[in-house]
């Protein structure tokens, strides 16, 4: 069985005093590839079937739901995480939403007003890749607008991000941790792959160039907005096989925890199977 | 590899004049489970690599994308047609919705109205488990409004898939048909099962009692609404590997036919790996 290991990925990776884990390292779980593969295939079927019983919650009139956010650099593996992840589970209860630099009619609406139109619903697992901390990052770094107007918004977000946990929503926030020197070789895949230009953006060396900015932004926002509510883990995500392990292992983790329950039938079952018997084939 | 057959799994599955196959049947491919899994796990790579190149194609300024309508008996496998099939792609390029019966907000529009609002953006694929047809089935075999209403429904909506394929957006409607005998078995399993009874409703025995009534209806949709465009496909539904074998198949040559393009790059590969060196490694 996957997952021998008796330490809480949920733990080891949790963002706290003590400072990350290299993007390089490998802080819990399988050190090594064949391993970590093997156990991420096995623990599909864990991660399907408990997001099948929040599902089954859902239909029954549960009101919970589980959010992933999946926040880093470029080319820090967003999108390959959505597809060895959560593609374990039935995409029917799976909401994923990339949000990009904001539409000009996005712009006009406050920051979350487009995210609150992509909460995932009672018993779905909703998927964010990228999110309202862009609204902190890039007018930070790019220099946007006044300070004054950023730094408002960490309190904003925990605010609004405590008023969907108590209304029933898992908050898992997920930073992609890799290393500049794993980011120069994924460009230079990029670069040198025809079939890999869709995902490279000029503007993709303007924030290289500006990385320890972004560090230093990140650093903020974890210090300020890693609550109780919604905490944020940090994947050292240079190895892809090893950040998949990691990914799918907080949300297990986190699934388990929430024990979703599969509904009891609003129906007499006996009383039903004897009706169905009585309906017949029709022929 | 997967499929060596050479027919065409769209034309032995096309709805036309000759009538459906058997639902218990194997008109084309495996007839085999183990053969037919084995077969749909190797396809599993080039529905996700034709996927993908639908989905870049999209992030270069494409217009088109694909469009599944699944529509079925109840227990003919939608859900599990998701998972399965659809389990094989990337979710980020999948927008699955599950239409159910019209909320009393969404009942105050014309019925194409929250269709519309769920249709896939350029570059995505889009799943309709049930759809705009059940506007048509159960207003005609619940005799919920005038045959008049119903009837019109025909042409409006030729009219409206028309107007989705004219727009770039490929549809394949594909009709799971499983036997009376067979769903007998699927709702006694469903009920003999607690994990199971989220999925069970007592409506769903009324909907057998006019199984006849369904058959025809859909049968006059099938004569009515499978156009050049936007044509119906029966796929036998009583065996559940072979059901999944089928719509991959069915996607796999749809999207083979549509031919995605990675799209060229918008920049120069070579300037920018100079830039990319120049950039260097933050410290």
């Amino acid at each position: 069985m996957a997952k021998k290991d008796p330490v809480s990925v949920r733990e080891a990776l949790r963002i706290g005093k003590a400072g990350r884990p290299d993007p390089g390292s490998f802080p819990v779980g399988p050190h090594k590839k064949p391993k970590a593969l093997k156990e991420l295939a096995e623990s599909g079927g864990k991660l399907a079937e408990l997001q099948e019983a929040l599902y089954a919650e859902g239909v029954g009139g549960g009101r919970r739901s589980l959010l992933l956010f999946l926040q880093g650099m470029d080319t820090s593996g967003k999108g390959g995480t959505v597809g060895h992840v959560l593609g374990l589970v039935n995409p029917m209860g799976v909401r994923y939403t990339g949000f990009k630099k904001p539409t000009a009619a996005e712009g006009r609406h406050h920051y979350l007003w487009r995210i609150r139109q992509q909460l995932p619903a009672p018993g779905q697992v909703g998927v964010f890749d990228r999110s309202h901390y862009e609204d902190i990052l890039v007018p930070r770094v790019r220099k946007l607008v006044p300070a004054a107007e950023w730094r408002k918004r960490y309190a904003e977000i925990n605010e609004f991000e405590r008023e969907l946990t108590d209304a029933g929503t898992t908050i898992v926030k997920v930073f992609l941790d890799i290393s500049p020197e794993e980011q120069l070789k994924r460009l230079k895949a990029r670069l040198e792959t025809p079939a890999k230009w869709w995902k490279y953006n000029p503007a993709d060396l303007d924030a290289r160039a500006q990385w320890n900015d972004y560090q230093k932004a990140y650093a903020d926002i974890f210090a300020k907005t890693s609550t109780e509510a919604a905490p944020w883990y940090a994947v050292p995500a240079d190895h892809k096989w090893y950040r998949n392990w990691l990914v799918a292992w907080l949300l297990i983790e986190t699934l388990q925890s929430m024990d979703p329950q599969f509904p009891r039938a609003g129906f007499d079952p006996e009383t039903e199977l004897k009706k169905l018997e009585g309906v017949g084939v029709p022929g």
